[in-house]
């Protein structure tokens, strides 16, 4: 089957999924996302785009904003970056205090919400103004000077963001957050309520199927050697605690987020994003889950 | 020998100690208390009063003020209170998420921080002024209208206190605590500044050696019930990590503070205050635990 | 009111927790025991033996021979035990591996699981035949040379204590075993395995509440540090999970076995112990502890 | 480079880093080993075989075995296999209990010790003589009926593995054990003694590579399901706690053994085998990651 035809097929395919899973609840921008939403964009190497459904539409991308923090970090502090952070999968839940207690403020790896915060910290210390660095970041990726943060989104992480706060208080206290508590959660806040669709998704994370090439600007966004940095975090890190299952059914790098998007890459051959704001348990999305299985299977084409 | 005499005999007792163990540094106000500072008072149920040393310097009394808090908890949930903070030792460290993560935001007992702050919680949803609350009930248990707060630590708790804010954020974040988590901390920072002497520390706790009811005032405090509750609940969680040793070398139910003070009572008998600054590594006054061991000893008299 | 009105009020007073807990039921010779049992006896230091119900019935009392082991153990190794057991609550469960692993073999204190298979490994190196010993100390202790293992019971335990196997096991693997593993469970097996009467049980422990001088034996048993130690440790480790809790109700050093059993004495004063198979969730005797709750609300007697 | 060029390039390129690991030495057989030794073998889909050092040579491949072990019980129980044992990494030592009781007897994943050791109780259920099957199955794979298990290795580690025996005996304490916790450690223990050289060890996964299907074999041994399962296992479990490491600097599905030896797979071109046995901390090879790390940069293709 070919990429459209795949595509075209996945709606019919994913609809049964409508209704067993859970749209977040705990702000209520993302509670009244409509649970049916559901889009997919795939941007290929050699320049095909393959849409289908609601691939147009912004959405609250959340911890998929982290690939695009981890990699201006990686560029500003280099190696460096893992004295603060883990590379290693965590097997606890994305928010657990339990880890970063038994090592002592290292978050486990960058995904994690602790490490996300470690992240947002050296951003901070790094940039002038990171909240706009990461917003040119995006314009540049996307090629779409209009990407934006969602305030409402962002306001609301504030006023509910106890356990986030609780994280970055840990990491203060044990020295591993360099700026104020309030100013680290502010841009993390902020990263997580970048509104993106499918489609912007798919051409801003088109690079790391290219070696860090980006094939829409003609120029190389990271090196090789960070490209495998992020995508082996990506695989074994990128899917909370269903990372295993999700290396299994699907078989790509890829980082989900609790707004109900996906991204994943093939390296050499394409980056693919869906958006569904049902949840599965572990809170990846359920049927963005089953739409990048069903690619892989009917393509034949994984990293395995 | 008589207390007189064993209290005579203390200074010298633990003179060797001197230098042991550390004082606490975390904010300059503890830090720079003189270490070799010691201290004892008893308070006897026939209205003796046994001093010795730096008995009338006031110090930073810290966790021993959940004693009060407690007492004051007690008085106004009754029962309650059990609902949102546990009974049982903790078996770890007194500021530790681990446990708290795993018993989902209930506290393993009133004295490890977090309970304690579930503490301030209460008083601050039952109270007009939870503050000047505290200070009166210290007043009336002293019976000195001048104590207070130290300012000073209260503002340096504040500014270091991101473990305490990482605890609070947590509760928060698993609906345990009611109030804004910086006026909760507020009350929680400015209560660990009470600033006490020995003397006046036995005379506050004499009542927990009599049933509940205060010689000085003629008053019953507490019920009988909720008295053996305090007693049971500082024997059992009352020194940190150390509570099983303390309840051997002493045997008396007991509640210390890493400014250095210890109280302790023997029920039926008296209540004592010891401070001397230097800790041990479980955060419990070195000289102050040798000087209620040699107490125990020389009566022969403890609650085993 | 007095012992002997206390003791025959208690039969009515627990009769309607029967149905409320469980009977132990993880190998058949408990579980068979017919749960409406209860039993009382209460030594005085003054020579008065009060009893009630089925105080003259031996069951197996499992956990409480810790006590005995503990004593055996102490007067051999003195202070050097403490260096292969510690000697602080726990905050798990009895049999917790986790509290086991972090603290690389070294077991929180001689009452749980894995603490009281060292002690059975120290009686091990230390004595030619510890079986017999064990027996011996008992036939001495209760004036009974008929004091025996129920072979059944210490049969099942081997057959099913698999989590005990797994704990041995791991003690060994730390190099915290100096015998070989199933040398050492044969021996903890038949300990829990001993069955007494809650008579021959008081009897047995009186000298705890007399700092180490048995009554009957007219002999010194244990140095009062010694039994300050064991008191201390029953306060503090004694009942599972619920050490605070029964600090509280109860307020005497106690300890309990899931064959219904609980010891506790009033130092100064009495032994006692009583018997009744349910249990509660924590895996103490629900009307035993009813039934000393009572005891100390009506003497008006306890530790605090 | 040609894949010839890389290989006679390794022995020098790893060559400082002898003496800077450790080799296994909790048993004499392991420990005896030469630290120099070091050999690599890499099996082509094409047919192309290349070998350079001690290639030829067998040692204890310890548990690469879990790779065979998996495969036969994959075959037998089928999505079953998912009840008893998790997928997913563990984010903690290979031989932790901690994971095991917060899990309640389920292992994390198969490649963790307890998981192994589930599954060796999958294949005493079904296999009328499992050691013989396992043997057949590798005899197979390698083409040579002389594969055998090393019985001085697993004689030591049934007298030395007192962890791996805690393991089984918890598992079977959560009934997640069926046969008898002896029967299954002898298999556990074989099992971990099977010895192969690189050269045997490449020709053994080549299928993982292939989709399943053995080229030398002509025949299909997995499915393509069963083989994607695999090497999502051995991408995300395979390296003990340097998952994440490996993924980054090697970007292949590989297991590693502490006998010092790694099997990797690139899907769609070749299968290698290295062994030096000296071991990082995390104890996986070091010279072996080296190499492996080697090869992936110098042809420019791993999964990523």
């Amino acid at each position: 089957m070919s990429f459209e035809q795949i595509l075209q097929a996945l709606p019919d395919y994913v609809s049964d999924l409508h209704g067993k899973g859970k749209v977040a609840s705990y702000i209520p921008a993302l509670a009244r996302v409509p649970a049916q939403k559901f889009g997919v964009s795939l941007h290929t190497l050699d320049g095909r785009v393959h849409c289908v459904g609601d691939s147009e539409e912004r959405f609250s991308i959340q911890s998929i904003s982290k690939v695009f923090t981890l990699s201006l970090a990686m560029n500003m502090l280099g190696e460096e970056l893992w004295r603060r952070v883990g590379r290693e999968p965590s097997g606890n839940r994305f928010n657990s205090l339990v880890q970063l207690e038994y090592e002592q403020g290292i978050p486990r790896n960058p995904f994690i919400n602790a490490g996300a915060i470690v992240l947002c910290d050296i951003l901070l210390s790094h940039l002038h103004d990171p909240k706009q660095a990461l917003l040119d970041y995006l314009r540049v990726l996307t090629g779409n000077p209009e990407i934006g943060f969602d305030e409402e989104v962002a306001r609301s992480e504030h006023e509910t963001g106890f356990i986030n706060r609780s994280l970055a208080n840990f990491l203060k206290g044990n020295a591993n957050l360099h700026n104020e508590v309030e100013a680290v959660l502010d841009l993390y806040f902020h990263q997580c309520a970048l509104a993106l669709s499918c489609s912007e998704l798919a051409r801003a994370t088109l690079h790391l199927a290219n070696g860090g090439h980006s094939p829409s600007l003609n120029e190389s966004l990271l090196t090789a050697s960070q490209v495998k940095r992020i995508n082996a975090l990506m695989l074994t890190c990128g899917l909370y605690d269903a990372v295993g299952e999700f290396a299994y059914r699907v078989g790509l790098p890829a980082k989900s987020g609790v707004g109900g998007g996906i991204v994943a890459v093939l390296p050499g051959e394409y980056a693919v994003a869906v958006w569904s704001p049902e949840l599965d348990p572990s809170g990846n999305s359920l049927a963005g889950g089953a739409a990048l299985e069903y690619l892989t299977l009917m393509t034949g084409r994984s990293v395995f």
